[in-house]
């Protein structure tokens, strides 16, 4: 990914940071490589789990990739991206139900099955619907990605079918009713840099197929071959050698391909298409000294950019770190690049070398268009999703807004307190309840009134006597006491003087007016009956 | 927490799963633990990172707790929750201008200042506003908490001013404009679980208090001691002595209070408040036999709590899981209880001894009220946030719904593709846009004409004469493509006979009239100058 300085200036200036930034000329480019090195038999799956923003799924299926989801979410993604229910394949070692009813309405191309209860169920359901499900099973094999630093198959694993299962009961599957046995599916590993071990793992799913089609005399219509193709990410690694990959993979799939020529060959692929076009730019806040060590910190750390900072790895490398703004051939220096969490490992690069960095500065962290933001806590401390901008051309487009303080807060349910007290208070004094309201009416006191600092305000402070309450500041009150106070209304037919005497006769009023609205209860509220101990 | 098996087959009926409970007794307990170990001169404040859900700090609140929060969205989450802004701190190594300009504009008790340079910034804002900055500084000190696993003072961190510098600096802080320095801050580490620890800890700080105090003749208002003090999680853990805390910090804070009377003694708490109450519910969906172990799959797993599936862990450790629709007796197996990701780690708990497990079993991970949620990535394979309840007294109150597939698809931005395909489209030949827009045409013509399987369409394909379209199917696909097809609307006035000619045509006026429509840039389009090479 090339990033001009201009860009990035213009990027931060337009959508602050931390912004992902998308390149689609990368993008494309890292497609149409993997293209090249398919022969034409081969389909390519994009797997959204890797990045399921809506526009670069749009993008990708512009370029001629498919698409694979795991959940109801990513499906309906794909869906909006214009991606034909026939050019979609369901997996995941869970479904829900609706997941399942949802690709059987829109008629994907198939469920990947991942247990024999899964494939019962779907029976079932599909018979509910009056449909055959289209189905490929995903076959856990006995045999292990060699090129894979995270192995899949070949060992316990949640994903799919035993190899020896599979293929054992292989007849029952085909029997059941309203199933239609489509193929086979098996992923293998993650993070392949080396062709022969895609080859390797190629050619054992399709000897798979070969044998399961002859066994049982079949004319399968699709075989998933995986993918799990990876990019560069760390100084001692080496980018793929997809000349290479070419080179062993045409033959073999073109062979196949000339046997099975009505199945469908599926490679699948997301770290490959999405990781490279991918930068997470980040703004340096402030530089300091700690103990020996230089940190500058950044606006964007783990919550953004979960990979990037190392989660789940025992040993943490660098990603490759830039100073986007430019260099000026300052003299280098070593840094800590921490993000904004009050965690002491969010580091999103250690002992990084980079020309003097001063605040306001500009970091890009690249390779970051695979497992981003979707795959990172982005509400930890409620900071909140990072903007996602696709670059076309130079110009720039939001696809991904930034979440924002008030968007956070609001999705969370406003209960009202005396809701979830109101039973407890049954049992205990109410004392608890009153306090509350209390002294929320007392901070709204001391803004009507404009009470001096240090003014002592008590459940017994006279409203007029005590606080100096007359009939203007009292109107005043009861629209604060409106829009302050949740789920709290006046009602001019129960209000008297009387409520006005002191803090707590008010905040009883308040009290009890709010209960009376509570008869409708707060949503999704139950009575359950209580463990007999 | 105790889990009724009835009150979990209501929950998961009620809202399904994955889902946290949290036990407002449970909640209400804790909180009261360690009120009764501190003496009344010290204030617990209640770290919002920990679990930011808005009915939780409602509770809190009532039970008599203040805030801490690090981010503008736990602010707002705070006042939302009814708490007096005198009644929060705001830190964190990293903050926004906003956030700043917030915390001022409510009048929170402190600003924690964790750099020089925040401290420069702080001065100019508040000089801005007119006001003055109720400033602690936030030092990393010359020290380690020895109980701590998860040191964040005395190395070097992204945490606070060190203490030498801060000490050497401390005249020049107090000399800045528009700053009111109210007094320190130090924290030091987290999950301690020894008392003794907690108080060496307390009084270091206490002590650099002291000595800045007098070296400067300040009258400050606030100590915060931080806090850190953990749970039981694992086995081999004890939980934190509550009565030996309160035998050691009693007299240490009472001698303290005694010769600071005015100054605030402030505890921060969130792991020990919240860890206890919650339990994330999961359902068992499938039970399989994979080479040689046992899994339980279930709907939630690292993507609903990364710290039980042990991100970020060198060793994993189980968190206790409970089958929680009840023992009856069966026989105990071991099972790898894995969540519905396509990842090998996401297990939320290995070779976990159980009785035989059952689809539909719901299992309880529990201790689970800090650190589940909003510190998990939620979006992973976009499953989206788990619902959040709360359980009082047998009442169940939904505080935060599930995030649903809608939801996370319109979470994206619906960039048309052709606006980010066509400055690309300049330079380039306009094929690619006009095949992705021949592809979804052609989709939409197999549906709407029912063509049978197999039928070709090419660009050249005429519609009426090749295809079968007629007048009742034209209106038809007129519908059809503007259900389908983003920002596409029929204009009367533009269409003519002759767009209906070939498949080429008709692509050709939807695109040309999609364009019409973008002439109003998309949101944040912006044309940048492309690196001079």
């Amino acid at each position: 990914m090339k990033l001009s300085k201009e860009l990035v200036i213009q990027a931060k200036a337009t959508f602050g940071t931390p912004t992902y930034l998308y390149d689609e000329a990368v993008l494309r480019s890292s497609f149409n490589e993997l293209r090249d090195a398919l022969p034409d038999c081969v389909d390519i799956f994009y797997a959204l789990k890797v990045n399921p923003n809506l526009s670069l799924v749009k993008l990708i299926r512009s370029y001629g990739g498919n698409t694979e989801v795991c959940s109801l979410g990513e499906l309906e993604i794909a869906l909006k991206a214009g991606v034909a229910p026939q050019d979609i394949i369901l997996l995941g070692p869970y479904k829900k139900p609706e997941e399942h009813r949802r690709a059987l309405e829109v008629g994907v191309f198939a469920i990947v099955v991942e247990s024999e209860s899964e494939l019962r169920k779907l029976s079932v359901l599909a018979g509910e619907l009056g449909c055959d499900a289209p189905v490929a099973i995903r076959i856990n094999p006995n045999f292990s990605a060699a090129g894979s630093p995270w192995k899949m198959g070949g060992r316990p694993t949640h994903f799919g079918i035993q190899e020896d299962t599979a293929v054992a009961n292989f007849a029952e599957y085909l029997a059941l009713p309203n199933i239609r046995i489509k193929g086979i599916h098996v992923y293998n590993g993650t993070k392949i840099l080396d062709a022969q071990s895609v080859y390797d793992n190629a050619a054992y799913i399709l000897g798979l197929f070969r044998t399961l089609s002859e066994r049982h005399k079949l004319d399968m219509r699709m075989v998933d071959v995986g993918g799990g193709l990876g990019i560069k990410y760390y100084e001692n690694e080496t980018e793929l050698d997809t000349a290479q990959l070419k080179q062993l993979l045409a033959p073999l799939f073109n062979d196949f391909h000339q046997q099975f020529p009505r199945t469908r060959i599926i490679l699948e692929s997301g770290r490959f298409i999405a990781g490279k076009c991918g930068a997470l730019l980040v703004t340096v806040d402030n530089i300091k000294e700690n103990h020996g060590k230089t940190f500058a910190v950044t606006d964007g750390g783990t919550n953004c950019h979960g990979a990037a900072a190392g989660s789940g790895q025992v040993l943490k490398r660098n990603f490759r770190i830039i100073k986007a703004t430019g260099n000026n051939g300052a003299p280098l220096r070593e840094y800590h690049i921490s993000g904004p969490l009050c965690s002491p490992d969010d580091l999103l690069g250690r002992d990084v070398r980079l020309e003097t960095l001063h605040e306001g500065d500009v970091l890009a962290v690249t390779a970051s268009g695979a497992y981003g933001p979707s795959a990172s806590p982005t509400l930890f401390h409620s900071h909140g999703h990072p903007a996602e901008v696709v670059v076309s051309n130079n110009q720039l487009f939001l696809a991904r807004a930034r979440q924002t303080a008030v968007d956070i807060r609001d999705s969370h349910a406003d209960v009202p307190l005396e809701a979830m007290l109101s039973t407890a208070a049954a049992a205990e004094p109410a004392a608890e309840i009153q306090l509350a309201t209390q002294r929320q009416l007392s901070d709204i006191l001391r803004v009507v009134l404009k009470l001096p600092e240090g003014t002592i305000i008590t459940a017994d402070s006279h409203l007029r006597d005590d606080l100096g309450l007359d009939s203007l500041t009292s109107m005043e009150l009861l629209i604060s006491l409106e829009d302050d106070i949740e789920g709290f209304f006046v009602n001019p037919d129960t209000i008297v003087p009387g409520h006005f005497n002191t803090v707590a006769t008010l905040a009883g009023y308040i009290d009890a007016h709010r209960q009376t609205r509570s008869v409708g209860r707060p949503l999704g509220v139950v009575e359950v009956q209580h463990e007999r101990a």
